[in-house]
């Protein structure tokens, strides 16, 4: 039998600021990644999407960011080890406040953004926002790409961990997704999409951008929630998921 | 036996900016309260004061601050008890973090500046700040103005709760503190304040600005952390009460 | 013949957060009261804010606010008169920047949200604005609330004023305009609010909330861009007070 | 006769923060950099400062960073060119503000920490901030690294720009400064780091960390004014200069 977890990055608005459709999602994911009020997100707006979680009984993890709030933590920022330890801690300890205020687990850490890519790559900054992570809590699951150096590092200091695939991501030949405006950086044909996200989950593979096949494994597959179209999608691939016998299950049912 | 507890605000550093002598203080009271992001300190810099208390074996509580860094803190914000609660939670998550980071209990939380005094006269706030703690964590004891309204509602539902005197401050015949500006807004003599301390805490009584001798309750002393003058001060105060015959203890000893 | 100036709030979206429709709007204002990245907008939608605007050849005004984008400066904050006039002084150079990077003039200052209403009210922080203007540029008019003591004070330093008056909003009998959230806050009914319009600009006439008539002046008339409905509704009364022999034209050829 | 501006980074504290000793400071330079609000200062802080430049009769020039007080501006941040255009104009126009208002003009603009020395060898950023500066106003100086390629783009575009060279820096064979932490980084003998100064100045020669000596051109010199020691090392420049036969002079005399 094969299980997947379908995660989405909620609780993205700001202020008077709103994005996503975070009240319909809940009903076709099986974990949420909360912003954390650093590239996105406010105290007021992390309480909700915690709550909406918790009544559309979903996992909730913490999405933490750059402190770019313009823009929304996805530019690259040189910051030292210990400089990412702590960003990391601060926003875990605050995504953790609003789990234990509706008396639910914070389930995992997925870095965001530019943080996220840059600790796919660099060991350095894996193993500070790892270390900060297990140092919380060492039950927490990390959430990170697929075959990036983050997830060693995180099985080395000891905390479960979780691979993410992207549905509608390109693939380069060493595993690492085709950069945001090279060609077949995005899969924009839904059925295309589904049926690469399945071959992931039970052949363990992906065919690259150069036409190779590919070693993958995906416990968890990113789906987006911004987007005219994203809500249908994310419905047609839960749909899809089920009907091809691959049941759905939060990262605490499927982390290694 | 006397007892009481000495509390400083530490950690308000930000960034390349550096505020108060927190290294040597932390030797001559029993707790610190932390600033958690908003008002004043950031991430590092909070992960650094939770371990200087902890090598001085001194109790952290955490000191959310209105978000307005540039007035650090001090002036009034028009928030609602939503707002409040969210802002509250979201602080004491970042406190908190760095606490178990730690491996240490994150002991109170004492609101800071405008908020600190908004919350003592209005009695919503109050209870937003209030339930904002206690649905974290039932056992993290409230610190407050003595006399004010946020205590009754730490009570009332159920927080243990601290009550806070201020050496220097002036007081009002209804136990208020002298608006500073106003003519016996401060004491500056030394010899002075460190008397009125001891009768606080010994006979439960203070005189007024109008000279008119109120009731007044001191589980914790709030001494000041930056200025030129206050380590000495700080120092001072700890001798004298020692001298006195009142021992000094962490809130958590001393809490109702 | 008469004539008055339509202002609407333009270039309030935030990094990759999006507000309102700019681009629409300026087909049927001559006013625009550009945000200035403290309660909204960041420098790239300032510059782009302001280049729709050149194209659409309607006038550009800046709309400091208070430093608070998670608050949007709707919400009261204890300044004083040399911060308010401060932060008027940074934002309005802000704003001139990008104009005069465009090679157009800045029209005029209209404070926003939190800063304009305390404004409305408190001589001293209406001062400090106004003398904020004027020192950068005396040539800058000040648009506020028509009746106000923020007129009164520009009026009195010298500044070219505009009286401003609310489409949509209740007045109360002294002027002033009837709170959010009481009873006859809104007028949502599009005829009523569009023959109100036209009778404060012919007979100098609104009905209060209370039933009564009192005098009023309007030099310019603020509607919103923000709202499904907004859009069609500025459509509307531009082509209303055209069809009642109403001209529109910016501040520049009607402020006093 | 040689010429030189002694330039320093002013302006730099925030709120409470209190950083240099900017009043002393001023009567022994001749242009200072006044920091614009992102990576340090405020507006109370930058009308402050320009009023102690007006008052000490030096030039007052603009000193933009990167939106990142936590990090003093000094961690490269991954911007496009535009952004980095609309951050300079955003700044630019701040302490433009600030001059118009005590009646006196932006000398120049010298970007600081990361956005300098990203802009000194990128050289669409280099563009896109004297772009922006171009478009507000021409007569502005652009002060940068000598031999960066941020002064060719300068030049291009038809702005002034000046040289500046850093007392205290060691250089590397092609020109660029020895990065902080590598040995030869400082030079902390003020009597090597004068003479060498000089022998900028008079011979337009450096010997670099490697021992080689290469050309150098000096309109502006780099003085600290951060440090216990900063003040009495600028004073002592500024008396060594005059007594080798070398005027201090604006920028404004002396750029190209």
């Amino acid at each position: 039998m094969f299980k997947v977890d379908l995660n989405c990055d909620l609780g993205e608005s700001f202020g008077v600021y709103t994005l996503g459709t975070d009240e319909e999602l809940v009903g076709y994911i099986t974990s949420a990644n909360v912003a954390c009020g650093y590239h996105a997100a406010d105290p007021c707006v992390m309480s909700k999407t915690v709550s909406i979680c918790k009544k559309a009984n979903i996992a909730v993890g913490g999405h933490p960011g750059f402190p770019d709030l313009l823009g929304f933590g996805r530019r690259n920022m040189d910051v030292t080890p210990s400089e990412m330890k702590a960003y990391v801690q601060y926003q875990t300890g605050a995504i953790l406040a609003f789990c234990m205020s509706y008396g639910i687990k914070l389930q995992h850490i997925k870095p965001h953004g530019a943080m996220y890519n840059m600790a796919a790559k660099d060991i350095e900054l894996a193993r500070a926002i790892c270390t900060g992570i297990k140092e919380i809590d060492p039950d927490i699951i990390l959430l990170g790409l697929s075959g990036s150096c983050m997830l060693t590092q995180a099985s080395e200091l000891g905390l479960r961990v979780a691979k993410e695939v992207f549905a509608d991501r390109g693939y380069e030949d060493d595993g690492s997704l085709v950069k945001r405006g090279k060609a077949g950086a995005l899969i924009t044909d839904d059925e295309k999409v589904i049926l690469r996200v399945i071959r992931m989950i039970k052949e363990k593979k992906v065919t690259t951008v150069n036409g190779k096949d590919i070693n993958i494994e995906a416990d968890s597959i990113c789906v987006h929630g911004d987007g005219a179209h994203a809500l249908d999608f994310v419905k047609k691939i839960n749909a899809s998921l089920k009907k091809s016998n691959i049941s759905l299950a939060p990262l605490s049912e499927i982390a290694h």
